[in-house]
């Protein structure tokens, strides 16, 4: 596949003819949604960088997710999503200017269920400008599978939010 | 393959016996590092997360890379590996808590060179309680292949150092 004709590809290319940022926070995702973008020659112009925040905490103290939404939801849910799409724009500020994008995952790999959750439940979250949603995903397939799908489908959401 | 069998299982694996967290820090390999620790099911055990500090102003302002060897060496040079596996312990602590191990990726994956620094040209940092080290990579092969290699001979250096 010629590299102009992955989602990546195109979104980086989409953000660079616009000069618009883009930052990335994960959590089931691991790193693999931040590393697809990377992948692609000229990310740098667009790409500031990603936090994976693992640990439930982090999502707080690192993405500013609300303490009192975490404690109430646990990690796996849309207000989560959407809060470490917008968290992660100023969590990574270059220059001082927070990221024009956020997009973040967060969900259940599995094996095990989470917090009530069965693996698969997925939620991404996109912050453009004004504008944040959250999509909820229901997957299937083992660890790997839930994630690459993720990654897929949130890039596939980016690039019509374009 | 079956999953005990990789790199990261055996990390994880040891690290969970041993109580001992781990938080990333990544540039050129862009979040490969940490997913491929996320991969192993029970990596939550360990793993805090991982931080992919594209832009290089990120590695000052949110891993602590002093400003002036980013100023006088460029993003791709041992002292800066060294600086962003010190950093991201304390970028990631959980719980008021340092991670115990930080790891780090930075170097120039291609096609084009980064501040004379040729393609291929890769550090990896690592920091294990007071023992802080860098080392050399020198790698062929186009972007994909550089960031994949680097990701495997981190894991690998780590693998050693346990």
């Amino acid at each position: 596949m010629p590299p102009g004709d992955s989602a990546a590809a195109r979104i980086v290319s989409a953000l660079t003819t616009s000069h618009t940022t883009i930052a990335v926070a994960e959590s089931l995702t691991g790193g693999l949604l931040t590393a697809e973008l990377v992948s692609v020659p000229g990310a740098s112009a667009v790409l500031v960088g990603g936090i994976v925040a693992y640990d439930t905490e982090l999502k707080h103290t690192v993405l500013g997710v609300d303490a009192e939404v975490l404690a109430a939801h646990g990690p796996v849910h849309p207000d989560v999503a959407m809060q470490m799409a917008v968290g992660v724009r100023s969590a990574l500020a270059v220059r001082g200017e927070p990221a024009h994008i956020g997009i973040a995952t967060t969900g259940v790999a599995g094996p095990d269920s989470q917090g009530g959750q069965p693996p698969g439940t997925v939620f991404i979250g996109l912050a453009i400008g004004g504008d944040v949603r959250s999509h909820a995903l229901r997957l299937s397939g083992d660890r790997a599978a839930v994630r690459a799908e993720s990654v897929r489908l949130a890039l596939a959401l980016l690039e019509e939010s374009l």
